[in-house]
């Protein structure tokens, strides 16, 4: 491996073989310094073909060297330097970390970052310019805190952290160990609930937390509302998309995969290893079991159980949704059929 | 009522049953500091109880304090100390307050804020770090301007409005008395309008306003485009939810609640009083009647009438919907047989 | 046309009737200084009336001048002046830029701004307060750069782009001439991309980049991911409206509109000239052939060949939706009878 001035590094097709246990066809010295998909792969480029729909490509295009699953090895085409391997897509991820280095981090506080009184920061923190650290926040070691970023009064955020540009963290809000919230993210705001009194909709106040566990990560743009008494949870390892609206008192549990513009109601639960594809909607305080999933755009109206498919609007099992939407459109199809029996008949 | 420093204050169960008009049931000097769902409500907690659904948590929680309906007073179990009260929730947000002491505010204008020339900024007015406010920007007595927050020239903002940090409102809009702006909300960006001419699609110019009412709350995120020619106008009293969508030249009435992720086209008009749940989504140019609800994800394609329910897609009168989701539910089951009947008959 | 102080413009009759190419019917000197839809124009405004529908508004309002097409010119009611014009209300867009002026730019770097080392700044480029500037940029002529945004390293703006407030760019991200960002875009976070393993999701390093061609316009809040290998694109000429999802490695070609609340799976392909109205939802990897169309809240689960329209879920061709919309509502109103029919013959 070779790192040469300005982060640009290279690796050999040795290198790579002996990186992803694989084994080299054609020059071993062979030299790439980046990665790109087969269709407009160059010379200095690393590639991957793991399926025979994309092998024509080969014809044409000449990649430095080319991960090749073993069924495919033999594929004719141009590239001089092959190396076989069994998941070729799971090792050029693997390999990406060595060609790419992570842009270099400049640990300490940027002189224009305005750190509020009392204020704890670890070892090793990063805070970049024009943040602003609430009073009494605590900051763990080895945190990045990007520019623009506004943290409330007494917010905790766990080591190794990364916020990206203009995250907002509202007080009462704490973020375990590894969390990275993208540009734009709001943790904590008020959720939405009022009383409607004197004529007008009352605002309730907002005193529970947001509480955000470790290894959690989440898209630009997304919302999580601070609970009302109760908390807003975010389980462990929990990953959730851009653009997503979690409403307060919601529960996520572990390991969930949140997609993108999804929206929870006031006080949902959803469990544990749960998949919720882009744009579905759930209904306030619907409970949604361990390891279920909801399909994309799916109206949630009812509990789900744990490890069932559901998808439509309204939400049912997804062998049900396939079933309806299957019939009515040989519905629309033999209506006139129908309506001519049912008029013979009457 | 004891309020010790560091912000924490607490209360006796003689001060909530005065606060509440509630009435003792144990000890009147038992005291509580905080305010918790009653599945985790410790010692120092006031709580309460309204459903039979969760009265047998009673019998392994202990809260200091619980505030419970008539009809439940007397379920059996640990806490001490009861307050009986007709509505034991709407009691506990009413002493909220009195529990949780509003964040310091801190007027002033923060070292770092640029105030642009001729802006004219009221007494008693808190202006956080690196805020900018453009020029002639015009700011009430009691408002609360958060860090990073960007007001345009011109901007007017009335009294006791709190725009929390990253808010953007743009040049040419106007906010009333009491506004409630959250993290990350775009008010008075251009709209969405172009014509197509010469090969591309040409940008119209935005000139008109958008005008927020009194008493407006807006959830984080939140976008609010500013009108073509005509205004964007938000009537007062309405709250608005996270992540919504307001297109150029809508008017929202007086009261509405618009929930997370609802988007309007432009030109739609919602009257007053409406409730649109989240992910409605409304097309360009309708009119929904004063009184009118929309169920979650609805697609409105056409006028509601005033006071009607409507939900699905395209959106129908709620009861029309229903029939033809259980319709659609019972035609799935009895495919088949219809299909051989046809097929029999003809 | 006369231009006072303070930025006010005026135009008289013959101004506009100059500059559309119509025709005065009255006063030839009777002088406008804004525009204002016809429900509310005064004497001072300049308004236009295209359709039959709004005609009685004349009779109560005195606009300063009235563009009208020919067929409604001798329509009854009070302005004195009217311009007669093929084509009303595009005549009053071009007329915008005369009496609206631009807001004054203020070219130079705001002595908040943070430029990163080695960053190339264009000719008449102007930065506002707090803005940031990542190392090695590079900033076209003519480019406004408004408050608070952040841009990463090494991106790449073209000339007379316009980034509104709290715009994010991250690191390898390039954007074209004349592209506009409004308030709150984030540009090139991470997509959403992990591999289940070892008991977690990993995160996919992503080391594509975000590609934004000339004279495309994105919305406030809009989000678009970087790629993960491949790169993600958005084609010349697109318009993105607000609080749009595009996924990573999406590419999006030529002179497409793309709607509010939009969202696009990762890897999707759009066509040029391709219109997808508000809320439609497109999952990964499916292609979406040249000029296609989906309506509102589509939910797209396969491909659309060039030019077809496709609407409702799961999105099929426009007139299938409205067919099998119809029979749905049919059945539920004669399901009673189906059933009896059924259950007499079996």
């Amino acid at each position: 491996m070779v790192s040469s001035g300005e982060g640009v590094r290279t690796l050999t097709a040795a290198d790579i073989a002996a990186a992803v246990n694989g084994e080299v066809r054609g020059d071993p010295t062979a030299r790439v310094g980046s990665v790109a998909p087969l269709y407009r792969a160059g010379a200095s480029d690393l590639t991957f073909l793991a399926t025979p729909r994309y092998a024509p490509l080969l014809a044409s295009r000449t990649p430095g060297v080319l991960l090749v699953s073993p069924a495919l090895a033999d594929t004719p085409g141009q590239p001089a330097c092959r190396v076989v391997v069994e998941k070729p897509q799971e090792a050029l991820l693997s390999l990406l970390p060595l060609l790419y280095r992570q842009p270099p981090r400049v640990p300490g506080i940027h002189a224009t970052a305005v750190i509020g009184w009392g204020a704890e920061i670890g070892e090793d923190v990063s805070i970049g310019p024009y943040a602003v650290v609430g009073r009494q926040a605590r900051i763990g070691n080895g945190v990045t805190i990007d520019a623009h970023v506004v943290l409330g009064d007494g917010v905790v955020v766990g080591r190794h952290c990364h916020l990206l540009p203009h995250v907002t963290v509202y007080a009462g809000s704490s973020l375990g160990d590894r969390v990275i919230a993208h540009s734009g993210v709001r943790i904590g705001a008020d959720g939405y609930g009022y009383v409607f009194a004197d004529g007008a909709h009352q605002k309730i106040p907002h005193v529970g937390r947001c509480v955000i566990h470790d290894d959690v990560e989440i898209g630009a743009n997304t919302t999580i509302d601070r609970g009302s008494i109760d908390d807003t949870v975010i389980g462990a390892g929990t990953k959730i998309d851009n653009l997503v609206q979690v409403g307060h008192n919601v529960r996520i549990g572990k390991l969930c995969l949140i997609m993108s513009q999804v929206g929870l109601a006031g006080s949902v639960r959803v469990g544990d290893g749960c998949i919720l594809a882009g744009q579905v909607g759930v209904s306030g305080h619907l409970e949604i079991g361990d390891g279920a999933r909801v399909g994309a755009q799916g109206g949630v109206i009812g509990d789900i159980p744990p490890g069932e498919t559901w998808s439509g609007y309204p939400a049912r099992p997804h062998r049900e949704s396939l079933r309806a939407s299957a019939a009515l459109l040989k519905l629309a199809g033999m209506m006139k059929r129908l309506e001519r029996m049912l008029s013979e008949r009457e």
